[in-house]
């Protein structure tokens, strides 16, 4: 079952639109991933993300670990490959988005491709748009995965260089309507639109039909479910990956990390499907 | 001493603007790497560019290690940390660009930047700028490195949005000029530019002044060194890292693969002055 269908899969049986982010920052984990004088940072990396994601996982429609926060650090990707590992095996329901925003020439992403969905196994991978067709081709052709292009970024600078008007209309809406034609032959692309943007998150979803929008930007950058959802969702109610990573694996920083987690993962399924 | 004064040293003391990119595709490299029934990805990758680091140093105004051909294979940064540390020890005047073309949010940013400045310790790194300028404060911040930001890039898919018309001018001028206004306020970025696309080479140089531009797409590209030349030099004759890496590292197949690096990297260097 290629990405898209696992992803619908999971939000009809688990009625949730929530996307778990997986962003270990080692200088916000608790106590007990840091003791020791000899601390092995990729085991602190995966032994907090693994309690998260199993604390987590009923509540999840797709797990976002970010690599950056993994690539950081000396056997960081050793740590990513083991968590993608256990949530493939523990919970195989619930489909993995590398979020690694990768784009470069052909040969390179290939390279990239590569790396994304053979070495670390994720089901979907986000992707720059910035240097066109031939950039994602070489992740667009592993049609079972999925390929989640950057359209409006949740970031104040988004402003900067997306909402220049193109032809009258600005570039981010001029992205989404390439991505959802040509793009999207084989029907395994999604975009990412920031929540903290609502009126753009509505312009896009009329552009796209019922693509997948994967939502950053709840949470700690201030964006407001009640109007990601109305403006988001499709007909049915679904076709949202709404993220949220600081406010769920930092929402106790004692040894309750697990069940508070649990706790903000619920609490924002709920919130979302109240508005649903 | 930062990126950019390393840089111009180096011009100016190896009279060379060629940059050799470090690109090692485990399916080309020679017979002696892949010998063995437990081939060790990590130490093939690392052996092959070490070899042609050392062959070609005398000729390289920069190295060039693209991320993505590491990180395809387990092992693989490992590899890159010990190849950046062996180009640090070894040939320390020759600055060293991590090729990974990055760009987040800042909080992630601030993570990338670790990644290439901290783990790796190169002296630059290539940036995708499509996120603004909030994605490029954290590489920024680091004011002794370099940060070079994607601008047209060499690929036919460069056309489809960095050429798109913005208030009467392509994108990619809309970007070299921001770039060199607001986000240069510490004189540490630089931009890629295609070698493929000559004319838009000679508007950005007009626009940006004497800043670096890294020109990949020579050789297996395509692009024409006399126009790089003739179209992207500064008045002193420099302001260029012209790179190769598929002409330079697989220039043979066979045992005499520095040898012949080394003398694609001579070539190349010689054929770039003469246009200078």
């Amino acid at each position: 079952m290629g990405f898209i269908d696992k992803l619908r899969a999971r939000w009809r049986d688990a009625d949730t639109l929530l996307c778990v982010g997986l962003d270990p920052d080692l200088a916000r984990l608790p106590e007990r991933f840091l003791a020791g004088d000899a601390l092995d940072e990729g085991e602190a990396l995966f032994g907090f993300c693994r309690d998260i994601a199993d604390a987590t996982a009923e509540f999840a429609c797709a797990f976002k670990p970010q690599i950056a926060y993994f690539a950081a650090h000396n056997g960081g990707e050793a740590a990513l490959q083991r968590l993608i590992a256990h949530i493939n095996a523990a919970h195989p329901q619930v489909p993995v988005i590398l979020d690694a925003k990768r784009g470069d020439i052909g040969s390179t992403a290939q390279q990239y491709a590569c790396e994304a969905f053979e070495r670390y196994g994720a089901d979907a991978v986000t992707l720059n748009p910035y240097m066109g067709r031939d950039s994602a081709q070489p992740f667009l052709q592993y049609n079972d995965r999925g390929c989640i292009f950057l359209c409006h970024t949740s970031n104040p600078g988004a402003r900067d260089f997306q909402e220049l008007p193109v032809d009258g209309e600005p570039l981010y809406r001029r992205i989404a309507r390439t991505i959802a034609g040509d793009w999207n032959a084989d029907g395994n692309c999604a975009l990412v639109v920031g929540a903290t943007y609502p009126r753009e998150l509505a312009e896009i979803r009329a552009i796209v039909g019922d693509m997948p929008l994967l939502i950053p930007g709840v949470g700690a950058q201030g964006g407001d479910v009640e109007a990601v959802v109305r403006n988001g969702k499709t007909a049915d109610g679904s076709g949202l990956m709404i993220n949220s990573s600081r406010g769920i694996l930092y929402a106790a920083s004692g040894e309750g990390y697990a069940e508070a987690a649990a706790q903000a993962a619920r609490e924002l399924r709920d919130t979302i499907n109240r508005w649903r």
